[in-house]
């Protein structure tokens, strides 16, 4: 998951001395905590240290990172005129920074045969911030523009999947191995709903991205109602939270595309043996091939490191 | 659901007269506004006018209702040493004034053959509440503490367990048509840990509530992984989200049960025309008997009266 390297004291020690925008934007420094979890962890991928939100900002949309309670937009999205001001980001300038990034940490780990992984929000998960600003448990005011204006929602979701498909083609360029696609919040939309808004601006994302043959990860939390949806995105691999088993899963989305998941974060608060017996338990509910272990959402900022490293373990000993 | 006079001008206006605790202890003021909706918009039952945190506060954890962001537990429980000091309510004293104002609700609506509907927070939820302190997305302290322990954990659920059954005994033998437990936080566990803990203790609160012979109704929100559960807590009727089809539903629980739901709140932002078409097609998905037409949530507090109209007569019409 994304967030990996944010709870580790070397990352917290860089963050000390400056801001999360300035780390973003710092190819050399985004690249060193990018590394920090495979040197710690010892696990088998890179995830390139960036944010969802800095394609808002490049898209038109002043971020704030340093509010004390996460991230927020300045000037909401409140009409289709706001809409109307988002422009495509200038991949090659003002997000030159993530593909910068990707090139250095590709080449640091390139000797140990780590692939690197790049990242962008989803369409609905970017827009959800974009309309309420700021995090929030259900994005009612995103939710209401969408009952409200369904029209100029649509509009929205597909300014933003243009430039998601750009950000992230221009991090492949770059040699992400595979890009993840957070559609974080998608779980607070009905079956229908998700149908109708996020899949179609899904598909505009993942399938101009297709000739590039590298595989993307499509992320949802709250996945048990969009399972069947999911797997008509296009996306090579379905990334699900933890709240249905492997097993169940599989048997819903076929046997095209490869799974990831989906260990409950908080099961990392549990002692380091019950830790290797849930993620054995997890191993073993998969049939076959096909599945990336990893957990179900983001890592917590206050999970013990050693906790982490036997969730690792316990995966590779398997 | 619960909030449904929260929102409504004459509630807002006895509120704003006293505090919240003060509205829920005074019977005569609490059955004057849980007659409210029934009279302006013209639903078929009286949900009681309560808060599922009078339970935990009857038993010994002081709630703050007044801070402005929701109620608060001034003293959240951290140990097993915390769980032993809940004791169980004392029901014909410190919460005799649900009783009390479910009498008097029943007695005023007695000549229009309108039920009045008891409820309270089930066990894992208020179990949320009286760990973390107050309302979080994620309640993960709540989730730590059942990971880190899992025994401790269990002990607080059955305690609560037998408050909350002493509580729906009260309810209903003062009255009250139907019960609602509110399991509204349960969809943050995975299926397996809803059912190695929150199952056992609905249904200890659930069986010996049966012979009472009063429809008991089960709300989760975030019920897709847990369906199948519910359908065996012994509830009689489940209570779900907005998240999935009602026809997907019923294939899933069987036929033994009546559902309710399931309109997604924010559909209620939409214009009132649009509104109808939702609530229409909700009622033809779902095959048959069985269905009490409802929201999938709780009433948001600025949805317009006469979008709540919309709906309630766009039920009554189809």
């Amino acid at each position: 998951m994304r967030q990996a390297g944010r709870y580790l004291p070397g990352y917290r020690a860089i963050r000390s001395q400056m801001d999360f925008r300035t780390l973003c934007k710092t190819p050399e420094l985004a690249a060193k905590v990018s590394i920090q979890p495979v040197d710690i962890l010892g696990v088998d991928a890179a995830v390139i240290f960036s944010d969802i939100l800095v394609l808002l900002e490049a898209m038109g949309l002043a971020v704030d990172f340093e509010t004390g309670d996460g991230p927020r937009i300045q000037k909401p999205i409140r009409s289709l005129n706001d809409i109307k001001t988002l422009h495509p980001p200038d991949v090659g300038k003002n997000l030159c920074y993530t593909g910068d990034a990707i090139r250095l940490t590709v080449k640091a780990l390139s000797d140990r045969n780590i692939p690197v992984i790049g990242f962008a929000g989803a369409p609905f998960t970017l827009a959800c911030y974009a309309i309420d600003g700021k995090t929030s448990r259900d994005f009612n005011k995103t939710k209401r523009f969408m009952y409200e204006n369904p029209g100029a929602f649509v509009q929205l979701l597909h300014r933003l999947a243009d430039g998601i498909a750009d950000h992230l083609q221009t991090q492949i360029e770059a040699g992400a191995a595979a890009v993840q696609l957070f559609d974080t919040w998608g779980g607070i939309l009905s079956r229908e709903t998700y149908r109708a808004f996020a899949l179609p601006a899904l598909q505009r994302v993942i399938q101009p991205l297709k000739v590039l043959r590298s595989p993307i990860i499509l992320y949802l939390n709250g996945s048990a109602p969009h399972l069947e949806t999911m797997a008509e995105t296009g996306a090579d691999v379905l990334s699900v939270d933890w709240r249905l088993p492997l097993s169940q899963v599989r048997q819903r989305v076929g046997k095209k595309v490869v799974l990831q998941g989906n260990l409950d974060p908080c099961a990392l608060y549990a002692p380091p043996a019950a830790i290797a017996r849930a993620t054995r338990a997890m191993l073993m509910d998969h049939p076959g091939k096909g599945l990336i272990a990893n957990l179900g959402h983001g890592m917590l900022p206050d999970i013990p490191v050693a906790h982490v490293q036997a969730f690792v373990k316990a995966v590779k000993a398997f």
